[in-house]
């Protein structure tokens, strides 16, 4: 039976948190995991949600999902970002990761964004191919930035 | 006189626009911004806002701005991006982007974000400098990915 892949509700965010605390862990970082699922509830399906959710189900189980959300460029006006694609582990080679990013395609598209966006681990060449395969273009010569509250406190604390 | 740091106004968005357009001019791409002052309007201050400006503000002249949104991380929960800091060529060394800097950092602190976050050239050392000591971190390993709207639609031709 092929996955079907639809909005997510709000009953669907245990399952959903479950998909992303199971890739931490194959990330080897299962405390990363800050949020709960009411975090999810309150993001996502709240007065004004900051994120959309795409999930793909089989027999009525989660066993992907796709998390995006809305950006503004000076430059092009509004973007989609993709934050994450998701497949559990013995649910890969199906298919249903490759459904799941031509579902967030098609959203972006629909939406009349100027740019859909994400980003990728430079070592990860299998991803890499199947992006640029894809129609994406990879920008190689940006860093990330990222400041944690702790930083943001010290600075403050120093600077005012 | 000092230049003063105020949430920016739905009739400052022309001027913000004109800052926009003279670092694209800067950075030789004059033709890459494609947003008006409507994007601006609507985007910015509409029914459901997705990004806020700061902008530094001397003798009635707006000479820097700083354009910020929320994003959501499915580890940290919601985080903030400092999409664009500009500060207008004639102005710079006055202290107005550090200024315009700290309130973003403020801003995000206020705000309870887990992350703030932002994007710099590999390059750009004077910016990276300033960056790590105030107490950000670089992530080094990351390629930006990016699709067009054509590249969307050709995708979405072959594959459906």
């Amino acid at each position: 039976m092929k996955a079907v892949i639809r909005d997510a509700t709000p009953s669907d965010m245990p399952q959903v948190l479950h998909c992303i605390k199971e890739l931490a862990r194959f990330e080897k970082e299962p405390d990363a995991v800050a949020i709960s699922v009411e975090t999810l509830l309150e993001e996502g399906f709240g007065e004004r949600p900051i994120f959309h959710c795409f999930v793909a189900e089989r027999s009525e189980e989660i066993v992907g999902i796709a998390l995006v959300y809305f950006r503004f460029s000076t430059w092009k006006g509004r973007t989609l970002h993709l934050e994450d694609l998701i497949v559990t582990q013995d649910q890969r080679g199906k298919g249903i990761g490759k459904a799941l990013y031509q579902r967030v395609i098609q959203y972006a598209y629909e939406q009349g964004v100027q740019r859909l966006e994400w980003v990728v681990l430079d070592w990860n060449q299998g991803a890499i191919d199947f992006y640029e395969h894809s129609g994406a273009t990879l920008l190689k010569d940006w860093y990330l930035a990222q400041m944690e509250p702790h930083a943001m406190k010290a600075y403050l604390d120093r600077n005012t």
